[in-house]
């Protein structure tokens, strides 16, 4: 699973309608409780609760600052215990506000175990937002108990956690395993300081399948590292970024525990649900006009193609020559080399959609107006061959327009 | 010289009118051969010439993908000998063009050599502007013989180097060594692609102190690694970056070996101007409006201060808060956490201008206007205090607004 595939196989399909509760046994809802302004995006605080207790994975931020939220739910997961349910707030980060912090995430979770029916350690808590401003414990002890958790509401939960996103972001995907059809599906929310490490923003994920927790965490781990930890919007890290993955094991599959077909089939389900979670989040960052999508072919290992990718969609001049679709090649040149990872430049092949334009490291003639066009798509693909090995990457990101600068430069005051 | 003095210190004066033919037997010229849209700038060919045969220092950009011109000036400087020249153009980077890159960049150096009455091995060349096009020879072969060297064109030569530069940047001071008046001049060009790693765009300095080979790289080596390579303007690092040092012995002064505090005077002086062109680097970044200084003290060293620094003028989130006069003092602390060097979130505190905000990790009470009018200074100045030592480092950025993404959407075609 080094290479992305963008498409279904024949053994994951997409769920129409897909949501965090696509999969048996979970249900979700949301409630406006007043922690952001009301109007833009009408709720602001979601609970996902699982019938039966689940298996967890989690990822979270490797920013030395991390969010009081990120941090007790770290614990949890460390812990090893059965998760039953995952409380989640936008509207304020509760980061940077001292040990008030933990005291206000402890009382969330307690809160949503006593509207879930949970243990406070089975309960995850998430929050995401403007940074340096406390937890508005008034609002959110009222809006807790107002939450309905229903079999069809995933998507109220997906709208709950969405700060600067122009919409939400939700998938899911069915695969068989054991003889049983499992769902995986999710959510996500992410539009700026969208530069991830280990995780995104905030990505949730469940499953009916019956997963062992050892490979749970292992299909997690592996879905990220080719998904959310491939976009870019601002190469700034969140001190929030989490990703969970829960399993319930109603679909009744006997457990997965890696090694088998059928493990296999159940990570690329999860990787499938990752990636196009993770290219929304790209395609909608702050501003943003296009999608841009970086593959890198022919670099020396896999890992090595995904830092060449990443770079490419996460320079500025890259991103500002897509906005202004202008094929100016030596900014992809230059963003592959300021890895300082070596490279061949003379066996450099570079392809804008499918026009070459680059060979043996130098430019070669073209018809400019094509390649203009295709900088013109709203999904505007960048591929490079370094034709020295057999490792390949994708990397997600978005252009850099005025946007960006005008809604962030006028954010909180 | 771990903590950076913006001030002269009693033993280093800034010379009036300073430039890169500022010291003893130093000439330089600049002429308009064709590289360039006329009009904008009008020179876009430089040559600076010594006297006598200097003593070299240079580094060099660390990206994979170096542009012949530098990799031949790195062979040369690597060789050891004596230098006489360095050429050097605007308007086109020679970079990813294939082997006719190192068979122009010969000739480059033939042609000043032949100008300059020195032999080609004592010639460096540098060339920036846009990736992925071929130095148009022609013009060049016309262009050289032209260039009238002169003790006061090093101001010339500063302006035949700008790309997108909006201004030259150029600075002197002397110093004195062993009973001599030393003069360190220099002149830098940059505003864009900046985020240098061991050397920026193209920086020249030039001294007429007598300096032993292997103390002038040190002293070169530690100033930029307190200047150049702690600036930002947009993350990205260019393919061409070069900074050279040229020490000429014509003050007379018996040979700095380092180690003493001669030597250390010397390296002050080097080291203030670096700084000083650094500044007007990011100053002059594309687009801005502020430069931006971010000093972090009670680092646990100054290395690990530096990092902090330079990763808070990196930030757009950090950059576009400068711009819009925002005192969202939550971005620099996700720009420290970034970094992924552990902090102790307890005892920061960071002060906007002279106004502390941030006390123990957490906001405190101040006056929101105050703040807003210190943002609105032409220098922004940030401070964190991480109180977990004694380390101390500075770096200097810039705002990121509309107009860098104007000028970068809109900039080969």
């Amino acid at each position: 699973m080094t290479e992305v595939s963008n498409s279904m196989t024949s053994h994951v399909s997409q769920v129409s309608d897909g949501s965090v509760t696509s999969a048996k046994g979970f249900r979700a809802g949301g409630v406006y409780a007043g922690l952001k302004t009301p109007g833009r995006t009408k709720l602001d605080l979601g609970l996902i609760l699982s019938d039966t207790p689940c298996t967890a994975a989690a990822t979270f931020s490797r920013n030395s600052v991390l969010s009081p939220s990120a941090s007790l739910s770290r614990e949890t997961i460390k812990a090893g215990g059965p998760v039953r349910a995952i409380v989640a707030n936008s509207g304020c980060a509760n980061c940077c506000v001292g040990a008030q912090g933990f005291t206000d995430a402890k009382e969330m979770v307690a809160l949503a175990a006593g509207a879930a029916g949970a243990k406070p350690n089975e309960v995850l808590v998430c929050s995401t937002g403007v940074i340096g401003k406390e937890l508005p414990m008034g609002v959110i002890r009222e809006g807790m108990p107002k939450i309905r958790v229903s079999p069809d509401g995933g998507h109220e939960f997906a709208r709950a956690i969405m700060t600067t996103d122009s919409r939400p972001k939700e998938y899911a995907v069915s695969v068989k395993v054991g003889g049983k059809t499992a769902i995986v599906g999710g959510c996500a929310k992410g539009a700026g300081m969208i530069h991830p490490n280990m995780a995104t923003m905030l990505a949730f994920m469940t499953t009916d399948a019956n997963v062992a927790q050892s490979f749970l965490r292992k299909a997690l781990v592996d879905a990220v590292t080719v998904s959310f930890n491939q976009i870019d919007v601002d190469t700034d890290q969140s001190t929030n970024d989490t990703c969970i993955l829960l399993a319930n094991g109603a679909a009744g599959n006997s457990p997965l525990k890696g090694g088998d077909n059928d493990s296999h089939l159940f990570a690329e389900a999860v990787q499938s649900v990752a990636v196009h979670l993770a290219k929304e989040i790209a395609r909608d960052g702050e501003g943003a006009k296009h999608l841009i999508e970086a593959r890198v072919e022919g670099a020396r290992n896999a890992q090595e193609a995904r830092v060449f990718a990443r770079s490419i969609v996460s320079s500025p001049l890259v991103k500002t020559a897509v906005y202004g679709r202008d094929p100016n090649w030596g900014r992809i040149m230059m963003a592959i080399g300021k890895t300082e990872i070596p490279i061949e430049e003379s066996k450099v092949q570079i392809f804008i959609g499918d026009i070459q334009i680059v060979e043996g490291g130098i430019a070669i003639q073209y018809f400019t107006q094509s390649v203009v066009a295709a900088l013109g798509q709203p999904e505007v693909r960048l591929r490079v061959n370094l034709n020295v090995g057999n490792g390949a990457g994708v990397a997600w990101g978005c252009d850099l327009t005025e946007g960006y600068v005008v809604e962030n430069s006028a954010y909180t005051t």
